[in-house]
């Protein structure tokens, strides 16, 4: 019985996948890295239009393009849905110094964080109290922080090899800092960039007040991580040091959007929704290139791999071009929303946002079952030398459409060159390898061709959304 | 009988690593993340001192700089030994353009291969004639060769996942181009750079002449991959467009260098030699940080992370770096040589000459039986995302200590990006990453690590060198 059993399960795992999907899956790498869309697209994007904060003429412009390529790729469906996004505009640039004593300053590198006040047009100028969590301001209490600036200085942790469990590690510096050091009466925070490495340059990121009065808000800015080093010492050296900074940053209107959409309808089951995506807006300060211009550029080229390799969808295969996602999320919302009133079976939904490094594998979530199915699967990419499939998060504008019993997945790039680009000036077209890019885009390419042969294992009708 | 087996199996595996073996790798990790010093050195290495072609004043510097760093060490011997190598100077600058017409020219970016000769001094112009492989000579025969020059254009096979692949795929153009061209009449050779982008960097390298007599040597050199796409198409649209070129590269006589070795002498077995390297000489145009400044210096904080995490090693391990890889391989003959000489049994050799990207693996010269024992160790690689073992060659380096017995590997790091800057002079410090250099440090020191401990296996006393 045992032998049995031993025997089925090898049956039952070598039916996982044919030769011919090897095959397949070969043709779709080597299209992508001879004759790919991806990098041609991504200079379009980066170096043509640019930056593309939500609301921004560059975010319009790249929602017209985009849709407008889409359309020369032949698909039977290329449309737009509007959303009303979050509209933050910098103004002009931040400008900040360390004062020694009054007339002897250093100027440094910062920027506003996204989502924050301005400083009154004369900028201010405060003691600076140097903190590593937000618990410590609670043992600090109000005496030592009202009246001052709280400069967050906690770095992100080096030794994990996950860069983004080291930017998790963090990041709540940069999201919650201003709305909690507030209560201990600071009058502004100063954030150190969320980068692992040592440079000039300062990143922006969202941060949000939760339900901090309008009239009580204080500004918020980053500073880049060797400045933040620099004003770390020369606290050490005379607590009584002032920091000075000036931004006129300001929140509008909420503004008219669109994520961009595009279909390949499916043959046998049209009704069963396959998609995958990036988010197409981006941090104002260089031009997003690795986040996110770089996973919209593959999500598109999907499709096109599909078309160039012959392979004729059974299931319905959508990219999705999310807007808003850095400062708001109101793409993926509403995608999710209008994907539940329709009542369309979204069974597997793939987001790359990770950068356009070399992939390395995917993250899923999902049940164990289809977990199981995924992991026979696994050989098929190691020839590409794509080895980690784990269960875990997918992505910030699929996860609205999770269900109990669909996959949603991330792409998983190389993450240790992440954080040096990440919402900085220097996140630019260069950064990006050509080969790098591609092959991210064949890998998501060879696991939508998957999950649109074999489906979500198995498939259920009764659809329970979260 | 099965079920015995099955569980002797399952006991063996289980042995071929403790829990203390995890703990102590991830300290080493640790460690090189968080206070490596691969980084800071290849800093210095490449922008105080710079490119080091053997027997140049730079390769000299860097020997006595290599020396003195490792000596701050407290290792317990540090020696130079002797090799005579090979010396090449490139002279000025090259200079080169296309004429469609006479007076109507257009620059090209080219650089002579290293071991090439020089043009005569006014330079050499004429007609080109575009293969794509040797075998191609043939087929065209002297009557369409004799008085041209030969443009090898075969690119890099985009396809090829493994780019070293793609590489030993085309480079046969570069190294015996020059010495097959001759036999047909060419007057001069041009090879498209050895680069899978389309870009402005002419990558030099080296080639050789063969058995072909002094005064009948033809010059050669390597074009950018931009303009080999240039002079291709140009001579598609005419066929009578000319080729200038001018170069004044010459072989001097052979003169005294050094390999620079440390060693931490074993505690149990002392005869026992592990050995760790790269190789110190690099080409001129770059810093040569990627090839293989990062191998070196990885190598140096092998023994220095070693130490750092407290291990005292059982075996001797020995950093070598290698003097004349690039053009001679004279260090690696020599020190194969001495260690024959003095009967120093080397159990395992390990080189990093691959740039200095995320490592994902390494590839190993040695027996089925010591395959399947490295195979035991690969779990504990994987939280570090170091999934690729795989049998193959190790280093160019190491390769004359191979013997029966022993194990020779190399250090596999991503490969997407190694020939945007192999030879060329954008070889350099800036493109290089800081923790993807430290990742690979502390890769092989955890490779070193477990062969200190555990030796090969199984030992065997009888040497029989190749």
């Amino acid at each position: 019985m045992k032998h049995f059993l031993f025997l089925f399960t090898l049956i039952v795992n070598t039916l996982t996948f044919s030769q011919s999907d090897a095959e397949i899956i070969k043709k779709i790498y080597d299209t992508s890295l001879s004759n790919g869309k991806s990098y041609e697209w991504l200079d379009y994007l980066s170096n043509q239009i640019g930056g593309r904060l939500s609301g921004s003429l560059n975010a319009e412009r790249a929602v017209q393009w985009t849709k407008e390529e889409l359309e020369k790729l032949g698909l039977d469906k290329v449309w737009l849905q509007p959303v009303m996004v979050l509209k933050w505009v910098r103004g002009t640039p931040e400008f900040a110094f360390i004062e020694t004593e009054p007339g002897k300053t250093i100027n440094v590198n910062i920027c506003a964080l996204g989502g924050s006040v301005a400083t009154n047009p004369l900028g201010i100028k405060a003691n600076v109290i140097e903190v590593h969590s937000i618990e410590e301001l609670e043992t600090l209490g109000k005496e030592k922080i009202e009246g001052k600036i709280v400069f967050f200085n906690r770095p992100m942790d080096q030794t994990l090899i996950n860069t983004f469990r080291a930017y998790g590690g963090c990041v709540d510096q940069r999201g919650s800092g201003a709305k909690e050091a507030v209560k201990y009466g600071a009058v502004a925070t100063i954030v150190r960039s969320m980068n692992l490495r040592l440079d000039d340059f300062p990143h922006t990121g969202a941060m949000n007040y939760g339900d901090t009065p309008i009239d009580q808000r204080i500004p918020s800015a980053a500073i880049s991580t060797n400045d933040a080093e620099l004003l770390s010492t020369m606290l050490k050296l005379d607590s009584k040091i002032k920091f000075y900074f000036k931004q006129n940053c300001k929140q509008l209107k909420d503004v008219l959007s669109y994520n961009v959409i595009g279909e390949i309808t499916g043959s046998q089951f049209p009704k069963e929704y396959i998609i995958v995506g990036g988010h197409l807006d981006s941090w104002d300060l260089g031009d997003g290139s690795h986040d996110d211009g770089a996973g919209c550029m593959q999500s598109m080229d999907v499709l096109r791999l599909l078309k160039e390799t012959g392979i004729r969808p059974k299931r319905t295969i959508r990219v999705v071009l999310f807007m808003n996602e850095e400062n708001g999320l109101r793409g993926g919302t509403k995608y999710a929303k209008e994907a539940k009133r329709k009542g369309e079976n979204h069974i597997f939904a793939l987001e790359s946002d990770a950068g356009g490094f070399t992939p390395r594998g995917f993250t899923f979530d999902c049940s164990d079952e289809n977990f199981n199915q995924v992991l026979g699967w696994k050989p098929l990419f190691e020839p590409y030398l794509v080895h980690y499939f784990l269960k875990g998060g997918s992505g910030a504008d699929i996860n609205p459409l999770k269900t109990n019993y669909n996959v949603l997945a991330g792409l998983r790039p190389d993450s240790q060159r992440y954080f040096d680009y990440h919402h900085a000036s220097n996140d630019t077209f260069d950064a990006v390898n050509k080969r790098e890019l591609e092959l991210g885009a064949a890998t998501m390419t060879a696991l939508v061709y998957l999950y649109d042969k074999y489906g979500v294992n198995p498939i259920k009708t009764n659809l329970k959304t979260n």
